[in-house]
């Protein structure tokens, strides 16, 4: 398969950094696969601490680490110098160097040269694989769930790393599949589907969740909105390529505009089921609707409750926020859609290779 | 202006090319801009003749040309050896080389080099220029009128520059803008859309029509249709940025599949005009379809006109073959539209620097 590959376990750079805002992705790492992090490293004393082993690079070269992942993201994206000799003897010691950052990796000498030397590889997760296919539209086996956004920045990756998790905890045969940078990060693997040309972008949607068993559920990150003025095209080639079965509208209670573009007003839930089966009918006509996924973090506790079940009401839908309750509900649904009707009961944890 | 933009006059350039099928990138320049042709130069004595003056390089830059331009195309887009000589001689006489083969013109050492000591420039249309925008949606001034098909290939760059040109003729302001890379050489400025990383879609469609003078139409080459499963993202990022605030549907006559995706039925002109509607109003809510373009080369003379006429009459909209007798119909219809109210009557081929 064309995507970007990660190889674990992890050493989570996290810099000088010392806010959790700019670690977030070292964060996300952590929270969703602590299985495959063996320990973080700061450089300074009072950084952030992510609650793993602290480890010096030879430690973790000691320990098995095959990756130094950058969990933290600097304002402007670039290398600050004094990341250099660490990122460069991990690279030197054969670890690959993992990072979204806005400079390339290899476009640093030092680092492309203990890499070279070493055999170790420098992984841009921002950067595409070359070799990408135009969409062929053609029906693959197994069942699909397409995160989809009232806009960018609503809980979409959230939504399906926990639909992801509940499906496992139930016995499904699912994988979360990543769309994004962060999302390749912590899936392990993925292409950052904004990056693609754009010629290829539901080719590249069609690599991102291939053809599987029957009963395996590939729960695909969504990227920003079918009413977003800059990023539609992005959602469409996601949805087309995607070909999902069945997809969760995920949205941030109380916001009204589209973030950052703020003549735009949100469109309404119902708008965005509306245009997602219209739109996404053309590659599956099955194409339904099975639940909201909500980012009630605006909300108190009584506030979120009424809010979620009037939501439900007026839909006759799930709606759920998977930080609080889990996606349960979610997953009744799915299971239920005619696309599911061959579902088994699975080993947790299946993934095809 | 980030786009692609050539330096005429032109040298068109024809290989060893003897069918037509293979020239008609030049035969394009030479019917749309034949003021910008200078000579065409063929390697063989029995090779394609576009009409225009045959010269040598030298005879060329004697001549004042600026640029060869690669009007021929071979299957696989590389660079044939027996090409070599000609474009090298051509570099090194400070004439730019503009193509769209698939290889690209700056990664072949000896043109680099002839390139590099002249100042010439190596132009490969089919990449494009770093640093595009995020698309903001944001409204500007001057009046657009958008190419939208049922399907590749079906007549959308023929009827934008029909459209110029019988524009042109009636004394309007108005501009063909190229999005692909025929367009663009035709054009000699535009953006390979299909080329764009996705993120920036609706930000280069919003760089190749600027904001204008009100009087001023930009009348722009779509690409892909809606309904194309591997292309409908390109489609729409265009459509979002391009804001218009009319749209021709072009269509051609008895094709029913989407070529090369047998699978897919064609949609109905009905159902282009409603999702383009649809999509379009959320950057242009004034959208509106002027009237359809048929490609009517697999019918006979009377059935062409029945044809035309009767789906005239089914959708309320003029309907014409701008090969077989001009765009005068369309652009009534695109006079009388509610943006184009304060349209003046204008000097002809006004472009805005």
């Amino acid at each position: 398969m064309n995507t970007i590959e990660l190889r674990p376990p992890y050493l989570i750079f996290l810099g000088s950094e010392t806010h959790p805002t700019y670690t977030k992705t070292g964060a996300g790492l952590v929270e969703w696969r602590r299985e495959l992090c063996r320990g973080q490293l700061s450089l300074i004393d009072d950084g952030v601490d992510l609650g793993l082993p602290r480890m010096s690079v030879q430690e973790a070269a000691a320990a098995g680490v095959r990756s130094l992942v950058v969990g933290a993201a600097r304002v402007g994206g670039d290398i600050p110098d004094e990341w250099m000799d660490t990122l460069e003897q991990a690279a030197s010691l054969g670890m690959d160097i993992v990072a979204g950052l806005h400079v390339s990796l290899a476009a640093t000498p030092r680092l492309r040269e203990a890499a070279q030397r070493s055999g170790a590889r420098l992984l841009d997760v921002r950067k595409c694989p070359a070799g990408l296919p135009v969409g062929s539209g053609r029906k693959r086996s197994g069942k699909r769930v397409l995160m989809v956004g009232t806009d960018c920045a609503v809980g979409k990756k959230y939504t399906a790393l926990a639909l992801e998790r509940d499906m496992h905890r139930r016995g499904l045969n699912a994988d979360f599949r990543a769309s994004g940078q962060t999302g390749i990060m912590i899936a392990g693997c993925g292409l950052p589907l904004d990056a693609v040309v754009s010629d290829f972008l539901s080719g590249a949607a069609e690599l991102l969740s291939p053809a599987n068993s029957d009963d395996h559920w590939d729960v695909i990150e969504g990227q920003g909105s079918m009413f977003h003025p800059g990023y539609a095209a992005v959602s469409l080639g996601l949805l087309l390529g995607s070909q999902p079965d069945a997809f969760v509208v995920c949205h941030e209670a109380g916001r009204e505009r589209i973030s950052g573009w703020d003549d735009f007003p949100l469109p309404t839930i119902e708008q965005v089921i509306e245009r997602t089966v219209a739109l996404g009918s053309l590659t599956n006509p099955a194409i339904a609707c099975v639940g909201v996924s909500i980012n009630s973090s605006s909300l108190g506790a009584d506030e979120r409750d009424s809010y979620l079940a009037e939501l439900s009401r007026r839909l006759g839908l799930p709606c759920v926020d998977p930080l609080r309750g889990g996606t349960d509900a979610l997953i009744e649904r799915l299971l239920q859609t005619p696309a599911a009707s061959c579902t088994d009961i699975h080993s947790p944890g299946g993934r095809q290779s």
